[in-house]
């Protein structure tokens, strides 16, 4: 990891938890519980995986950075309602997040669900709210690209495929299905939202990036299905070895922790090639797949 | 009841029915449990009081009834999302719904959870992916309106306002508070919805609808305290004297039935004076504000 990248990751992530917390309803706003509850979901941490792809897609598109954090928050408020969600008793059954008990934990179950439910609504407010598309066609397209990701042809249909696959074993294209639903989905709709803030690409353009995109979401998912066996709970901040034991398939337990981590290696080749085209317009996405791959090694 | 409202109405209903079928995923789309379960939560019945008002209010407007049928949609979707996740045992914990098995019941906790997440996405996906409004920017003040009626501030914010409520003794204000979020943002969304597809209104005519609209929501919540108490399950759908037993607070618990029953009418007739300036353009409005008191006698 460059200096420069790393100085550049920081500032997001940085940024964007100031950016979360005046895009949340303010603490203290009635009904005060659902709102820390809200808050506590989605501050305090986290990689910020999908504001940083934002970002760095919307450098492709030469991208108002006010724009992008309106975007950024959208998606990480979605990712955050869905870790409550999965981490409830009747889903995950997970004690811990991000180093600090879960929200339901933290709260209670009834809370922890509404919490969740709110925070996709947060998401929708704030992204019909501010102009952060060059029109208002561009970004009806937005909520449009955003809502499928999340809904059930996307993440929730991608928890519905973990759910229903719990205890059966499972093919290496069966798992990337529903990882492509799971995780996949809300990576691409990063990259692809990133870069509706900015200057229109050309089609071809847009294919590259969502193939790039496509790649990368399948690269974090090996990525952490290696780092749920080979780091422990205090480094990953949730419950260490938890697939295993839940007998859940990942990739490790179907090709095994080396040729996983051929697999990720290929999936970054192949992530690094779509971007050829953008030259050095596209250097913060090059370096982000780097890192993320760099992290299970 | 007229004849001609009664056939409106149940027109309006049978053809929510099919509209709702094509609008929700089809049936044996993958994940097919999940589809299976949003379908369940959706169809085969329900009064459809939201999408009802959705086309009484478009008759203000002039609206299309193509456009009526797309946000009456969405409006019904997150209805049916919040009795779906209200129902679960984390919340309310009930068995009947529509009489019929509730989805957690029918289906399973966690399909129960993820399709009232995956029906909030699906709303916010049919409301940008049609065109619904005179122009985008109106689309886009739809999903605006419909997110912060359902969020934190509105529906999900009046849950939470009951939940902290069980067991204490409240206030008629208090009491009005809770509901003003729990179903009355809602009921009131779907007001302005219906008129933002129409030809645009003048801001004091939408502010004497949208005051219609709030009466609409409380006269709906004071019926219903009245039926829980006067109706058995069978009537209902859903079981009877639910509240009374979980003790929590109703206008009923708090009035008494006779008060309670003055209460609606005093705010029947507020809701009617409000659409006087409308004159025979806001027939089906006052009807319908007529008939769910009627509910009550």
């Amino acid at each position: 990891m460059t200096q420069e990248f790393s100085a550049w990751m920081g500032g997001i992530q940085a940024r964007m938890e100031t950016a979360l917390g005046r895009q949340l309803p303010p603490q203290g706003a009635l009904p005060a519980r659902l709102h820390d509850a809200m808050r506590y979901a989605v501050l305090g941490g986290g990689k910020r995986v999908r504001p940083l792809l934002v970002f760095a897609a919307g450098e492709v598109a030469d991208a108002p950075e006010a724009s992008l954090e309106v975007v950024a928050g959208a998606i990480e408020m979605i990712h955050a309602y869905s870790l409550v969600h999965d981490d409830l008793p009747c889903m995950d059954n997970d004690d811990l997040r991000r180093g600090r008990p879960t929200v339901h934990k933290e709260f209670d179950y009834a809370t922890a669900l509404l919490a969740g439910d709110a925070l996709q609504a947060q998401a929708t407010l704030i992204l019909s709210d501010r102009h952060v598309a060059p029109d208002a066609a561009a970004q009806l397209e937005m909520l449009r690209v955003l809502a499928q990701a999340s809904g059930s042809r996307g993440m929730c249909g991608g928890q519905q495929i973990d759910l229903d696959a719990v205890g059966k074993p499972l093919t290496e294209p069966e798992l990337e299905l529903m990882h492509i639903h799971k995780t996949g989905a809300l990576i691409r709709a990063s990259v692809t939202l990133g870069t509706l803030c900015g200057t229109p690409l050309s089609p071809q353009e847009s294919a590259k990036l969502d193939h790039y995109a496509k790649c990368v979401g399948l690269l974090f998912q090996v990525v952490d299905d290696i780092l749920d066996v080979t780091q422990d709970s205090a480094t990953l901040g949730k419950t260490a070895g938890k697939d295993a034991k839940d007998d859940k398939p990942t990739y490790v337990s179907i090709l095994g922790l080396a040729e996983a981590r051929r697999k990720a290696q290929t999936l970054l080749e192949d992530a690094l090639a779509a971007l050829e085209p953008f030259g050095t317009r596209a250097r913060c996405l090059r370096e982000l797949a780097e890192f993320i791959t760099s992290r299970s090694f």
